[in-house]
């Protein structure tokens, strides 16, 4: 693939959501463009490319529209990190800390397979939290964690820093206002 | 595609969720085995074929996982059908009657294009009430819907009358206990 295509002019965003003062990055902009969504899932798969990777996690629920496709097309098995009381079988729950209160991440026990390398993706990357919360499902039950893959990164909200020691890629940055 | 995948043989059968003395059919079995995902996808795609089909409408959340793929595969645009309050531009709202209570279903009004026809995808099938609240998201501004695609359907919950007039389709059927 050496085509390319222009994330930036497809991505919506929508000052003040979900508060005041924050500029969402909208995927939805890419998927109301089949050749946008497309370049995306080939991209990934790209990037995934040489790389050993056994299972793929989606997050919760945008995270899923991208984990999906690349999870079909790797052919490797796709585990759900979902919010908590979404999972209807026995599963491991780790919590973490936001800006105010906390969150937390789960994932089916059956879904964590020890000696696994798993790849993580997700729609946007951007304080990291969500990522490292549900990697921490994986690691804490013996499997590997390989990565981070995201659509969209917000390099200033430091998510480098919370995710060190791992490769985060993503397709596209955007460095603030 | 001839072969032939027995979906039930990984569909997660869950007692009492979400709620006593019901029976979840969890679709994430069929996620943790490539095969079976690859083949739902497969039989997705040729349910489609020879049908006049300009965009998929995912349901959330689990809806995206199959929905996503299939949109990727036909070429053809993926709107979001969402919860309240979790899209962030200008979204058309309907909300419905649950057993208690009710529930409201969204859409972002740029992705409902007058005249073009549109599929709704699920992963299960159940009172149909979700889906006919979604079909009049699209139906009440312009655009058609030309049926339901489902992973399992449960036909005992009767959801084929109260989507009457529709074409439906599911890749398996549970009959009930």
């Amino acid at each position: 693939m050496d085509t390319h295509y222009d994330l930036d002019s497809v991505i919506r965003k929508v000052p003040d959501f979900p508060k005041p003062g924050v500029l969402f990055y909208d995927i939805t902009g890419i998927l109301a463009v089949p050749d946008a969504f497309r370049y995306c899932i080939d991209r990934l798969e790209e990037m995934c490319k040489d790389r050993s990777i056994d299972a793929i996690a989606g997050i919760e629920a945008r995270g899923f529209i991208f984990a999906a496709p690349l999870a079909e097309r790797l052919g490797v098995p796709l585990a759900l990190v979902r919010k908590l009381g979404k999972l209807p079988g026995k599963a491991y729950e780790k919590s973490f800390e936001l800006e105010y209160g906390c969150d937390t991440v789960c994932v089916h026990e059956v879904d964590v397979v020890a000696g696994t390398n798993v790849l993580l993706v997700d729609d946007l990357i951007a304080t990291g939290g969500t990522l490292k919360a549900a990697a921490s499902l994986f690691e804490e039950h013996g499997a590997n964690v390989v990565g981070f893959l995201g659509v969209i990164g917000l390099p200033f909200l430091d998510y480098a820093q919370v995710l060190e020691g791992y490769p985060v890629d993503v397709l596209l940055e955007y460095n603030g206002e």
